[in-house]
């Protein structure tokens, strides 16, 4: 339905530029004129831009949206995996700080039996991108061929691959511009986006993890939810399930955040282990996290009637130890992938607190700046990475901290990396002299 | 003011259109970088076609508008009549059909003494420019050099020329994108183009003929009244007199539209000739709004305490012969220019009325649209001009026409360019029973 009826058809790119800065509806064929155009470069980057303002201030409907994402999806390869003959799932998370949920998923639903073909991404600002997790693995491999990818799933169930240029080329060009145009920040196109991507994988169904909090892109949760549901209803246009989870990024989530340490807490969780500090196992939230998703794969593929059930059935695997053992796999087929050579960094050093208190704010964005600070995250996109660089959180929202006690400790390259940004983790800290209220890890599911 | 204080410091473009984006005040230094990068082309066309998007939607301030407009003054050479240590005066028109006021005004001023600096325009979408109308006349040159129009200024007080490459630059480059990216009607960047050529004049008083109606840019008298006191602040903070005239743009102006039947109109006006139809005079109202702009120039130059006055001396100077004097030397130093030689069209026919009634409306765009379709007017900025083509109106709102009157007289190459527009014409007229309320041709004077 994205295709123009008559592709010989012109159209004027100020006359659609000027409809939607009007806000009129743009119908299928210029929405799709405009796509096809622009990835081919006949259209310039200039009335593009001017469009993709326009839609900031006016939006879309759902059917433009749902146009626009049919049309990006169209603009490259698309995958195909109807021979298989069963459903296909795939969880996509809107992104944060130690947000390493897609390790621990991935390997669940693989021991299910559940099929995931997965598109992952890098860091992107503040926050972790999967790819740049899996490259912290000496010797994984991500840059697959489309075919790779469709051969590992056919055989294994689960394989990660990176955007290649020939997937979504609509994509990758409208993101590069409105991340100089300041059209980022736009649910629709934010939407369109995602999905597109999504969609190229031929999925039937797709759990999102909308983040929302300091440390996400969405501050708060009626945004969150805005475009939770924006994305939900642009799957069902286009004959996806999709569900969306919206879950708290006020605080970084698990016990690390850096991509060699994100993996060891992923490999951990997934052989059974946990991380007590006093009462609390700093790994539960990435674990509880990781089950509540990946629920959602079995009621889509139909292994069970509930997400109860879904969830379950996730926990009997990851305790019975298939999921790692997919993992294992995974970088075998991957690889070969030395899990046990992963890079350590070579120093370590504790940030303590300067006064005491009841922790009432975690400022997680702040956080992954500073991570890219010493390496963890990249400024710009040819930027390199230092994968062992990272923190291990030491404290939770709510905890009562005592001046001197630590509240991170940083893993990177030396003292000088540490003195960077310790000003700046410290900031991240508010405290009160009563306890906060407590942040719940899932808000709301949708629908 | 436009200067930034430190030329070398660096503004992120994506940071400046994101604060616009959200409502937010540029400072003169991130207006002028902006202004100063984008003529060099240092800032690419895409960044500057989303800002000109996003202040569509979110608008300029006084403060904002007087640095962009000082900015793309300030990006080209500028002119500098403070030798003459006397006051320097120009009209600008926002555009209409028939509307040919410059070729009397000029000439009264310079017979009056009164400096007239004038950078003209070539005609835009269904409205005609000066320059094209000049060009009409053999052998008159409007391609000048700036130093040649300040001899003449100084010499002649009055002299007119194109704008050059290296006059407003910014505004020739970002106006060329307006046009492509749906950013053509924004008050503060029409009124930022408008005023940045005529303060590069070096003016000291400026009148504004603010047109509309249907034939108009501004539909309404209110957007109209919008721009009108748009330009009149930015005028008056960046030191110059600026008065705005609203005037009705719900009919063609006088007896002509086509660049060499408006220059055969001006010098009959000139020679204080009438054009009688019964009791009217179709030359009145074009005669009448001459005087009327006239007058606000001998207030700025303190020729006259009063517009009364003003209008008075402008009206003795016309009947007196001395502003076709002043004509008729322009065309020397700015030719040899032979007047006696306007080129006629070769065929001329009547368009008749198919019903009779009271003309209550007269689509005045359409017919300025049909204007081009017979070679008066260009689609593209490199199409031909056939000067000789044009419409001589019969007919006035209100009148009222029998069936098989002549409403227009169309001047052009041959029958066939007739055939293409009657139903165009025809259908640019609306007649009903009793007589409609009269259009004033002069509706507000600002300030």
């Amino acid at each position: 339905m994205s295709q123009p009826k008559d592709q010989t058809k012109k159209f004027l790119p100020a006359e659609i530029i000027q409809k939607k800065k009007r806000g009129e509806l743009l119908s299928a064929e210029e929405i799709s004129w405009l796509v096809t155009s622009f990835t081919s470069g006949e259209l310039p980057d200039y009335q593009m831009a001017a469009w993709a303002m326009a839609v900031y201030f006016q939006g879309l409907s759902d059917f433009e949206l749902a146009h626009l994402t049919l049309a990006m999806r169209d603009s490259g390869r698309k995958f195909n995996f109807q021979k298989l003959n069963a459903p296909r799932v795939d969880k996509h998370s809107t992104g944060g700080v130690g947000d390493k949920t897609s390790l621990i998923i991935g390997p669940i639903w693989a021991a299910a039996e559940i099929y995931n073909p997965m598109i992952a991404g890098r860091g992107l600002g503040h926050t972790g991108g999967t790819l740049d997790k899996l490259e912290s693995i000496p010797g994984f491999r991500i840059h697959l061929s489309a075919e790779e990818l469709e051969r590992n799933v056919e055989k294994y169930f689960f394989s990660i691959m990176g955007q290649t240029k020939d997937i979504c080329p609509a994509d990758r060009k409208l993101y590069a511009l409105r991340d100089v145009t300041a059209t980022v920040d736009s649910i629709p196109l934010i939407c369109a986006s995602i999905m597109s991507k999504k969609l190229a994988e031929d999925l039937t169904g797709l759990v999102l993890d909308v983040k929302f909090g300091n440390g996400a892109f969405m501050k708060t949760l009626d945004d969150a939810e805005k475009l939770a549901r924006t994305l939900v209803s642009t799957g069902v246009h286009n004959g996806v399930k999709v569900h969306a989870v919206l879950t708290d990024m006020n605080q970084p989530l698990g016990r690390f955040a850096g991509n060699s340490l994100e993996v060891f807490e992923c490999i951990e969780i997934l052989q059974g282990k946990k991380c007590m500090q006093g009462s609390v196992d700093f790994y539960e939230s990435t674990r509880e996290l990781s089950l509540q998703l990946a629920s959602h794969g079995f009621v889509f593929a139909d292994k069970a009637a509930t997400l109860e059930e879904g969830y379950k059935k996730a926990k009997e695997i990851l305790d019975s130890g298939a999921a790692f053992t997919a993992f294992k796999k995974l970088c075998e087929y991957q690889g070969p992938a030395r899990l046990d050579q992963l890079p350590l960094a070579k120093f370590k050093a504790d940030i303590v607190a300067k006064g005491s208190g009841y922790i009432s704010k975690i400022n997680t964005e702040k956080l992954g700046l500073a991570l890219i600070e010493i390496g963890a995250g990249r400024r710009k996109s040819d930027d390199q990475i230092d994968h062992s660089a990272g923190f291990e959180f030491l404290c939770r929202h709510g905890d009562h901290i005592e001046k001197n006690q630590a509240l991170v400790k940083v893993h990177c390259a030396d003292q000088q990396q540490v003195q960077k940004i310790t000003d700046s983790v410290l900031s991240s800290f508010e405290f009160s002299n009563a306890a906060p209220q407590g942040l719940p890890l899932i808000a709301r599911v949708i629908p």
